[in-house]
């Protein structure tokens, strides 16, 4: 693990880099991390916005959600040079959820040189909604 | 094919219901659709609250944008009680994509009584993005 205090997820939890955006529009925060072990927590606010024709979350929010997850679970074990875009995304949807919180758990099963394989869930009211897979690769800054 | 126009598919194209907010989120439009041959395209427009911290379009953002293609194209071929929730979304990402147009085409591949096979890709300044597939299941409703 060569976990750097200077990569972008470090600064951005200390507040020297902005929140991203996309972690604002989904009322993305962080309950917990591990970056020793890989782990993290999040919470989320699923909008009115997200909903489908049958007024449930719409499944690509809750994709975004879980690459929300699983993504800061290995940001936050890089290198301050590294950063580690997601090259396949595989989710299943268990059940339907609703406007409200929902939480999220995310994982690093492997971390290769290059490719890391990332787990994820999506939980509400204490219900599995989504689980999802991922793999991501690390490319380094050459400056 | 069992198409019917009074699906909710439907009723939105004729302004009989609102346009779903996910897909107002998304920016969405349809650009082409062929019911008969399960296939249609779209346009969203990616916006800045969806990028991450390098500025590109979130991933998950991607993966909404592609669910927002793949599930109206079954959902057009379906019978008025009909809807089909994803229950799997696999999403591969071939190139970082911008704020800005992203166009999307989707198609059935095949349709079973109950479970439907979907594919779908996205493209920005006529390269391809991201292509998924998708795994859903028709249910009917009693009343």
């Amino acid at each position: 693990m060569n976990m750097d205090k200077q990569n972008i997820f470090w600064q951005i939890q200390d507040g020297a880099l902005p929140a991203p955006p996309a972690a604002v529009t989904l009322g993305m925060r962080f309950t917990a991390i591990d970056a020793d072990a890989g782990t993290l927590e999040t919470q989320f606010q699923a909008k009115p916005e997200f909903t489908n024709p049958a007024g449930n979350i719409q499944g690509g929010f809750l994709a975004a959600m879980l690459d929300d997850t699983m993504g800061p679970a290995l940001a936050a074990t890089l290198a301050a040079a590294e950063f580690a875009p997601t090259l396949n995304l595989n989710v299943s949807f268990q059940r339907t959820a609703k406007v409200g919180v929902i939480t999220g758990k995310g994982r690093v099963i492997k971390q290769g040189r290059d490719i890391c394989f990332l787990e994820g869930e999506l939980y509400q009211d204490g219900h599995l909604i989504a689980s999802a897979t991922a793999t991501a690769m690390i490319r380094r800054l050459t400056v």
